[in-house]
């Protein structure tokens, strides 16, 4: 297997996935129906949360890519059941835009409990098989030989907290869904200091 | 000819192809309309239909991607019947969402039938789209010259599948739509095995 | 300027566009509303001018894409002018969805010949487009050393059939839309046969 | 960190965003509706806002994928808050196609003025993730070591007219759409005008 391909192609795959997943997420966001009652403006304000469902699955999937930059680099080469947890991951992520077009037409509505909950939900699957791929890479034996043990204890730990925060935010949601519209941001926060940290390790 | 740039840059058009056929899926799942009666988790809950024509066809058009790689690979150069023939398959690719659609709407109703033999039938004109690839490939005297004539036997053997197992899914779908979509599905998973299958004798 | 990087960026710039604007296409397939009058294969059967426009603006950006890629081995580096000559290009491409949805709504009713002469019309703005790109390659210098006075000629004769054959289709779908089909399908499959010549005179 | 990898790979992810925002905004022209009374010819010349949007935006993102590339190649690496202050600009990026659907529905209507100003206005949010795009590039060291403090006051200085410009269009629009529109044009032609000249500088 030519493994240099293999893996910068699955890359590019992936990176396009990324990168029309993301902008397709403004096609949620629908032009408003302007009346003599309701002007232009109006509408535009009343689309308020959709903005908020934007922006926030918009940096969601950008972390994520970002994320998926750091985890490739760790591997030499890629094997068929890679493949397919790729896949599977990339299955969550173009699933994306359709929670979030439910999170902008809900979220103020009486079923907003639903709707933030449908969305941590989509982002609980969505980070089992963050943890999935990972484990395909250390079990295939995938792993560039210069990665150190503590290195992948250290990603480990962090990925163990992605299904956990992503559970908490769902069961928070059906509850009080702002709480859960904030532990599910939450995560992303820690991510990128996460990529921060293991950025400056590498530099070191 | 530069070889080298045209296959490389006819599989990165492919591959864009592929990205973008899979990630525009999603936009068949519309946002379920909640009333008073019928609440938004109701609505989430009775888009399964629609859920199983994504994973499907998700699946489909992934194992696809990876395949075209394998196919990719035994080809030194490319010719002008070339591009036109996985310009016919990539055709065939970028129609996917649409049967998805078709069958995302119409599962769980009474056209089911007619849903899941169109869905079928459409990937009948997809495979025979490969055996044209793969048959351009082999007459244009394309092939790198370490492709040994064993691997273009086994190769051709698989490929004859795809034809008969999506007629024979076209046609059970018309009697037992359930049927023709297990039917439709096991010729992945074949496919899953010949990759992986074919990924080991290269290692080898 | 670092010229190789340059043209490549633009290459894939170009490519990235070809390839959604080509996938784009389906979504104007819409999924027929069936009815206990009017089964689900009657819908099917009655989207033919969907398929009939899908297939054919399918291949006329797949042929574009295979002479852009032609064009593009031509130039040695890309200057300002180039890029806004592509871009307007790229404009051109990325409209083709709207004509073709035009076509595929209008074709099987009273609106034909407007729908056709439409669909045409915007054929011929592309094909003045690829006329002032070639321009531009030539005036600016920007061809590569080796490319000869023959080859400019014959790729200029080429290029002239566009805007001329393109406005016949326009003009004679006012009076008879097929006829206006016919006419711009002969046009790529020129092109086609004209692509061939030159890739067999590159490999002499 | 291997930089050149992480170049190269933020400007095809970012490549990719601009080429799919781009093609995306043909979605935003809808297939008119032709009726006895308004023939299908009548609904396409209705449709001019939607082709002036279409056109402007068009270009808009055409200039600033051009820019997005003058502006990498003074980078030798990418850090952390490179990849957030590049996500940003992106994310005004992908926002384009709803202002330029909402200026397409609004722009003959007698609510243009809010129109005209919420376009020019999603392009001074742009423009300041350029202005903060640069900075994070200056500040964090990231330039290449060739590049001249005299470049970087020039650069500085064509960056600041951005948001005065966007914040001129955007008022001018609330008493005179068609002059807010005016002045939005104008500053990509200066954009055109700065990057001819940087080009022809680097030539030097």
């Amino acid at each position: 297997m030519r493994s240099e391909v293999g893996t910068s192609r699955v890359e590019a795959f992936s990176d396009g996935v990324f990168a029309i997943a993301l902008t397709l997420l403004i096609l949620e966001i629908r032009v408003p129906h302007a009346t003599p009652d309701h002007t232009l403006w109006a509408g535009l304000v009343a689309l308020w949360p959709s903005y908020v469902a934007f922006v926030l699955s918009f940096f969601v999937v950008l972390v994520m890519w970002v994320n998926h930059h750091e985890l490739m680099r760790l591997a030499r080469t890629v094997s068929y059941p890679f493949l397919f947890a790729n896949g599977l991951l990339l299955l969550s992520v173009t699933f994306v835009p359709f929670p979030t077009a439910i999170l902008a037409q809900y979220l103020a509505t009486a079923d907003a409990k639903v709707a933030v909950a449908f969305y941590c939900g989509s982002f609980l699957v969505n980070s089992l098989a963050w943890n999935l791929l990972f484990a395909t890479i250390v079990r295939g034996r995938l792993l560039r030989p210069d990665i150190d043990a503590a290195t992948i204890v250290r990603i480990r730990r962090a990925y163990v907290f992605g299904p956990v925060v992503y559970a908490v935010a769902t069961i928070a949601a059906l509850f009080q869904p702002v709480l859960g519209l904030v532990v599910n941001a939450s995560l992303w926060l820690l991510w990128i200091g996460f990529g921060y940290h293991s950025t400056r390790q590498d530099v070191r």
